[in-house]
């Protein structure tokens, strides 16, 4: 528990009294009393909703209309706390935003949680409450959860999985395979925030400002770009492995290649000091609050306008364009002049960032 | 690992090669090349179906025609491999047996892997194996995943989540909160078997037979139940907490008694040794593939009759009654003739059973 940054207890309230157990026990995830009490005092008052308090081992929701978008992540962050946000509003971000990048209007999310034995409650309480606050301002409902407990040793406090249903409007079709040569390539803000907010937490390293995640819901960013619908084809949140991985992954799933502009990326000068300093590159290091559009050129600029209206895509840019030549790559013209090929990571960068 | 039972390694083939990691790196969940090999020759294989192969963060489905079911679980068992199945196994059934407790057909399946570094490549292939042949067998895809890695010491080998949608059709209602007094209580089977199949691995147990854990996908047993639909009022799968908790939980949620003959619930005697050596009642051992029904006492019989035609459903027997006295509590008729009151338990009598 020595990675835990200080989370805010004071703007929390236990509805209700609790057991004597100021921390998890086994019995927590044995699905008697104990998690009863679990479910009753922490989970349902800060998820509240209709579909949860009817507390059966799944839930029943009305016929959805149109296709169905299903994701599910695993969140296993440390430290379980960090400027900008915490595991448990990761846990919501980003299932929501994997929905909204299939162009779904995402609508309910599962969580479920593995916990160790010795966690504090009222950290459970303070991931659990941002989770519910996250869902609000997203505007989805958490309906279903489950919860396991691990012996002390077995767990690292707090893993999170959250699974995430929407739905797809029918003229909406965006998918990694429909990138087409001439469209241009757009970043809804600046790279690197996520990773090097965990990184300097971890490292100790000290900056002028806090450099704080970027973790956000990009939901409603999204549903002001479906009037763009026929034009715009990829959407995709760029975390694990960073703009790098998602833009070689477009490549290679629609078999063209992508040129950027290594000026235009936009990095905020303590991000790139950060990496600086470790020796990484802000191209591949994860964002939890971004996403890169691919669309037509001939909305490309209103696209753009469009996303800087949100707040949180101010610093929205274009970056560079599809090309039919060099499928398959990604490769960015350098400040100099020359042009490299960035390619996909074999490993992790930074390893446990979400 | 030292837990680990055999997993039959014999069967399983590796259908690329892998590259020289025969174990689990943390880069395996860096969401780069290692990932990506890990999707394309462990994943896929195993899961196979079209839908996953566009391996995009989330997937698209068609438009489900009823009410969704929505369901999730987590799974910690110890050991990984057991008599009877596996974690894998388990993740499979656990998931959509809820959906189908509900009244669900279950349809779609996401899966979420926290892997631990050094964890066996093999072992992870065997166990997604039985999970690709527990999704067939049910008839449902697993059509979404994620992995993540968590460094040596802070997991345990492989934690799995799953959740599920389900589509229910209109005129199935089967809620927990609708037994009424007079409806009969059955039961698909004996109890106890997964959780002492667990205890006597761990335990070290010796029978003349090896306890087998009975999980198992419930959803067609459930399916030739649907023409009894308005005399189906709850169906539930004792899981965590065994009989006891399931039944409980239906007499409080509807706010009726239950009363059971201790006698009529189906015991192998197996189980009843294992069950007097560890000083343990079957009624709170967990099932893995058991389903109760309440169902109105004019079809009971036939109920019985359909259940006991499924393969999972040989042993269902009638246990007992719902009734409005004593509402909110389960009480059962002893062999000598008392009654006596069967609490919920606190918290949790096996630990880390699924």
């Amino acid at each position: 528990m020595s990675t835990l940054a200080q989370p805010d207890l004071s703007q929390w309230s236990c509805p209700l009294p609790l057991r004597d157990y100021p921390t998890i026990v086994m019995g927590h995830g044995g699905g008697g009393q104990l998690t009863s009490e679990l479910i009753e005092h922490i989970f349902v008052p800060a998820f509240r909703n209709p579909t949860l308090e009817g507390m059966a081992d799944s839930c029943v929701l009305p016929p959805p209309t149109g296709r169905l978008a299903f994701s599910t992540d695993s969140y296993v962050v440390q430290p379980l706390f960090f400027p900008g946000g915490s595991i448990g509003d990761l846990a919501v971000h980003g299932t929501v935003n994997d929905l909204a990048m299939s162009g779904a209007t995402p609508l309910y999310l599962s969580a479920g949680f593995i916990l160790e034995e010795g966690f504090p409650i009222a950290h459970l309480a303070a991931i659990v409450d941002r989770m519910g606050a996250a869902a609000r301002a997203a505007g989805v409902q958490i309906v279903t959860g489950d919860t396991k407990v691990v012996e002390k040793g077995h767990g690292d406090g707090c893993y999170i999985n959250t699974a995430g249903i929407g739905v797809i409007a029918n003229h909406i079709h965006i998918a990694p395979t429909l990138a087409r040569p001439g469209d241009v390539i757009i970043v809804s803000g600046t790279i690197g925030d996520h990773g090097m907010a965990i990184m300097s937490v971890r490292q100790g390293l000290d900056f002028e400002t806090i450099i704080r995640s970027d973790t956000a819901a990009l939901n409603t960013m999204v549903a002001t770009l479906f009037p763009f619908a026929p034009h715009l084809h990829v959407l995709r949140d760029p975390t694990r492995g960073g703009l790098a991985s998602s833009l070689n992954e477009i490549a290679a799933q629609s078999g063209v290649g992508i040129l950027i502009e290594e000026r235009a990326v936009p990095v905020l000068p303590d991000v790139q000091s950060a990496c600086d300093l470790l020796g990484m590159d802000p191209i591949y290091v994860p964002n939890e609050g971004k996403l890169v559009a691919v669309v037509a050129p001939q909305v490309a600029d209103a696209v753009l306008a469009r996303i800087r209206e949100h707040e949180h895509g101010r610093d929205a840019a274009i970056i560079g364009r599809v090309t039919s030549q060099h499928p398959g790559l990604l490769a960015a013209k350098t400040a100099v002049g020359g042009t490299r090929i960035i390619p996909l990571q074999i490993g992790e960068q930074i390893p446990r960032i979400c």
